[in-house]
């Protein structure tokens, strides 16, 4: 039996990442409301002030606000109304010493006044005054020109993965379309004579293929797009077959299945002698996932990720290896984890980098994490999760009420 | 000035579920590999225990544990191996007492059998028998007929949104499509005469739309379709022939803008003449997002929501008060939130329930929340948050220190 020479989840990542490198950092131009949920690829920088112009928060009148110093309910100042802005134009007047405008909310500031007084802090008094029974100081009731982004600055950065309000704030700056990453076309294929597509009879023996819907799954959560998904028998040329035609038109294969030693055996052999320099990463250190073989082919430029055939096995290793050295390498920010007291003492396996799925319960004292523990052939126990905690390859439990980090399940 | 008669979040929540009822439960059919992200609209029955039979976690021979008793390195213990297991096939024999049977991982377990003794603790002996070098108790090495789901189980409920792991859950029970909520069909219209679509040039007094693009982007976030959106002008009959052509082909039009008193009086009174029974809700106790107005139309089976002028109460009503009730409505889970620390004292209007954005900062004692503050005309400061938190409404402030709860941003 050949002794795995096992890789840390970090090692695997930098290797995954200085194999593929730029080959996968393809980027396109989509039109802003197609960019939801898309990676920005270059630094978007703001052309002009937003808002281009110092903005009403009320409707009221632009004042100086010198002028109101001293007034209240009892000593009123008195302005002089020079006018009114419309929204949407050009303030149609300045303000000097003494004279006020109305304008409407998210009306433009007229040259002159510094500051707004709401339109119930004052009253019309004789045919073009107002008495103002308020005072504001320099700046009240006003977005600035240039508050929301200035001029140069970067509306948003490359790596942000775009939400609602990024969207709307690329609007603000004027953008119509920006630069995103591609998504990478993924090939995923699960192996094994036992393996049956859902809609089949099951014959005896058989179970029904999970692994090529949950690493599909977890490939498209990501944004990436899965080229082709199949079930092959354990049978060589079948696999070499399958991974060839995927390796066409792919720029990862996943190949899942093969626990068995042979069939472990089989899977490492078939990725080195398809690829070029081939397998760099035989076995990790970290449970479940063990069993993981990745290689590269620079002719193709196809990453081969041969992933354990344990369903919940698989999704780890695609999701800490593989898709997060991606991100990494498309400057997405670590997935934000959610902190979590353990409700109950677990042991760990030293020297991995342990997976636990855990449900998360939410307390007047803050998060209580409970481990669904179970054999990692099991589904069941991902889908009772929340997330997952990953251990430190030093740790050799942890403590009821220790705080833990828990990475949520997308 | 007309007083608002103002609703909290929840008593708006509710109004909306009464409303829209049962219209808003349309459902379909989906194959399971377009199924990530939607919502299960029935529970999903497992039809046959999962996996049907029991299969080895390991590469060994299969025996009656009691068999092993006793067995250790110095005292094998001595079986007679009648077969070999084939993956994807019936067991070929079943095993009596002194016998053993090999089975590769995956494979099922012989009938007889009851536990695993892995491969590496056996040695061939002599023609057709093993030395076992170690005892296992019953069940050991084994996923047992239906330890991942029990015939007649649920597979996964009603309300759950489909993640990569539920995807595979419903493989491995043959499922091939399963009943999903339609996406709702959302209008989204922006009004002012101050707003210009990106792309066009920028005349002074005007800004670029931020509102239909944050205002789609949340309502994808959560799986609903745009049926359109568009910037329209102040004009009444400009927005009465939007609201009119959107209500025809969506189940809900979010009207956006509008900030100045008679514009947020122009909306309410349009969404009122145009619906029947017209506005429930005119607005909320809630900060930003006091001026909303719901209302709804039993013709035409249409949601009209007047939302905040301001991008950050936009996005904020849509998502804590129409989004959360679909949400509540189609039995999807409360939205999971994140505990953090305030790093600073913060004052609360009282009476209302107050909304900050949030940037999240992990540290060894857990997650620490810096408030974003900013007027809610500024985009930026969503941009800058990971989420936000919503204060209870006797809340007079939060203290630095204190443990809130953060709705992460999507």
């Amino acid at each position: 039996m050949e002794l795995f020479d096992v890789q840390t989840i970090e090692d695997a990542q930098r290797e995954v990442i200085q194999s593929v490198g730029k080959a996968f950092l393809r980027t396109e131009q989509v039109p802003l409301n197609d960019a939801l949920g898309r990676v920005l690829a270059e630094d978007i920088p703001c052309a002009f002030d937003v808002p281009g112009f110092t903005r009403s928060t009320m409707d009221g009148y632009a004042v100086r606000a010198k002028d109101t110093q001293g007034a209240g309910e009892s000593i009123p100042a008195f302005l002089t109304v020079v006018g009114e802005v419309e929204m949407g134009k050009a303030a149609p007047v300045a303000i000097r010493p003494g004279e006020c405008c109305y304008v409407p909310t998210g009306g433009m500031l007229p040259e002159g006044a510094d500051a707004v007084v709401q339109v119930e802090y004052s009253e019309p008094f004789g045919k073009n005054k107002i008495a103002v029974y308020h005072a504001v100081s320099t700046g009240r009731n006003l977005i600035l020109k240039g508050e929301d982004t200035k001029a140069g600055e970067p509306v948003l950065t490359r790596g942000t993965v775009l939400r609602a309000q990024d969207v709307g704030a690329l609007a603000s700056a004027g953008v119509t379309d920006v630069p995103v990453y591609e998504p990478l076309r993924i090939a995923v294929i699960s192996t094994g004579d036992e393996l049956t597509p859902p809609g089949e009879p099951l014959q005896p023996g058989k179970i029904y293929d999970i692994n090529t819907y949950a690493v599909a799954g977890m490939a498209k959560s990501y944004g990436h797009v899965i080229t082709s998904q199949q079930v092959v028998p354990d049978r060589e040329d079948r696999l070499v077959a399958a991974l060839k035609s995927a390796m066409k038109d792919s720029d990862i294969v996943c190949v899942s299945g093969g626990s068995s030693q042979g069939k472990k055996d089989m899977t490492k052999r078939l990725i080195d002698e398809l690829s070029d320099p081939g397998v760099f990463t035989h076995g990790l250190a970290m449970k479940p996932g063990k069993p993981t073989i990745l290689g590269y082919d620079s002719v193709s430029k196809t990453l081969l990720c041969g992933l354990p055939g344990h369903p919940v096995a698989a999704v780890y290793v695609l999701e800490l290896v593989v898709l997060d050295a991606l991100n990494e390498l498309q400057g997405r920010d670590a997935p934000l984890t959610v902190y979590a007291r353990m409700d109950q003492n677990i042991g760990c396996d030293a020297g991995k980098s342990n997976c636990f799925a855990v449900k998360l319960e939410e307390t007047e004292e803050g998060c209580i994490a409970h481990p669904v523990l179970g054999k990692s052939g099991l589904i069941s126990t991902m889908t009772e999760s929340d997330g997952y905690l990953v251990t430190d390859r030093n740790k050799e439990g942890i403590k009821q009420g220790e705080l833990i980090k828990v990475r949520l399940f997308r």
